[in-house]
């Protein structure tokens, strides 16, 4: 990485804090009460406060760095092609959200020649919040955070948001891990990943992702000691093809490789 | 009711109300601290956070009513046969305590002649406490609630912590209610009947549950105009099977007990 790409990166984290602020005051105002819920074309909930929240955050980043690229889940692209790209989910975990759990988190991820270099987890009701940056070490609320060891499989407690979001090809395989980990969980969405960079989860396993739904996990939990790579192992970026795993032990997270691929 | 079991039930609020205040000073204490993890003879993860809270809800009981009877998920059972007897799970959720997600609650449940007339659902990271007594409504915070309608299964959001949690016999039943309901979410514990309580989410469908993971339920829900029964439509007592179905809508609720049992 070169100066110059560090000097941005240190001016986007600060940036990046005030997006998850403004976002998480529009999602406060929501959060448990009657919200509209629009039924988008694959039938996920998109509720006003995701609207209104990633349109917040576009004018901050349009102010500060106009030539920048943003990719958001709720009004598209602009700039793809730009050197920096924020991809943005205002609400990762809308089921949850609409469901009043408080799970769901603001997902703010810089992008540098299309590898994510910055990333922001913010759950606005406890006021949590994780900041990852290349280079940098993660902080959890202002305090650095380190994954933990853990090699093995079945010692390992593994999240992820639901067993339907594999197809019949993953499920099987999912199903196979799942049943050698020690623990399995489902339905913490964006926050179980925090819980990896923080070492109470030793990873995640997911499908059927979108970029805006992972590109901000990879430099929080790498920040953290962890790794986040598709199920084939390797870096994720906006082309992936949205099945990832992140794991806080790299000698875990090529175990889940292999037994994902055998 | 008489008036006497209705002033007991009054005094006795108070008290449930003493004994999560006194739970939740044991469990804010250890969550997210490195804890002991003692494997019990049922593989469940039981910590000292755990054993502490129940502990302390033991005294306190003890010094205002001993002559009741009180079940506990970690130290047993004591005059099981007396008029009232308490229900008490210090951590229901241990899972999600020891994973970091703040979704696991104390419950305690007063029971009468073996009906649960007094409910408490306590989650002490983010405060926040659902109390309910028989012919009293319901409170979130000292605010009352009140159930959301939703007659269809169509339109229903149903919660349940692990689809794992069902039999070989049950597991099918289970999954042709979740494929015709609107939404199916895992992983929310107790959590999610407070939901129900709150007009949030519309059925919470169980198995395998113990008693100190239903009884406080039962109070809290119908309190705020749901029901709660196992999955034969019958009232949850300390004999049950451990199939529970909670529900906001009474018309919800035949729907799920006709379905399950098709």
């Amino acid at each position: 990485m070169t100066e110059t790409s560090s000097a941005v990166i240190d001016a986007a984290a600060l940036l990046a804090a005030e997006l998850a602020d403004a976002a998480g005051e529009v999602v406060r105002r929501y959060f448990r009460q009657s919200v509209e819920i629009i039924d988008k074309d694959d039938a996920s909930p998109v509720t006003i406060a995701d609207r209104e929240a990633e349109a917040a955050m576009r004018r901050l980043i349009a102010a500060r760095f106009p030539d920048h690229g943003v990719f958001g889940e709720e009004h598209g692209v602009e700039r793809p092609d730009a050197p920096w790209v924020w991809v943005l989910d205002p609400i990762d975990g809308t089921k949850s959200f609409i469901s009043g759990v408080p799970l769901f988190g603001t997902l703010i991820a810089l992008l540098h020649e299309g590898r994510p270099v910055l990333g922001v987890l913010d759950q606005p009701i406890s006021r949590e919040r994780w900041l990852g940056g290349a280079g940098r070490p993660t902080t959890f609320n202002g305090q650095a955070v380190r994954t933990r060891a853990c090699s093995e499989l079945a010692r390992a407690t593994i999240f992820s948001t639901t067993p339907a979001m594999f197809d019949a090809v993953d499920r099987p395989r999912f199903d196979a891990v799942a049943d050698a980990a020690k623990l399995v969980r489902y339905g913490a969405d964006c926050y179980a990943y925090g819980l990896v960079a923080s070492g109470f989860v030793d990873a995640v396993i997911e499908g059927s992702l979108k970029p805006y739904d992972y590109c901000a996990h990879v430099p929080i939990i790498e920040g953290a000691g962890g790794i986040v790579t598709d199920w084939q192992g390797r870096a994720p970026g906006l082309a992936s093809d949205g099945r990832i795993i992140a794991a806080g032990d790299r000698a875990l997270h090529a175990r889940l490789i292999e037994r994902l691929n055998h």
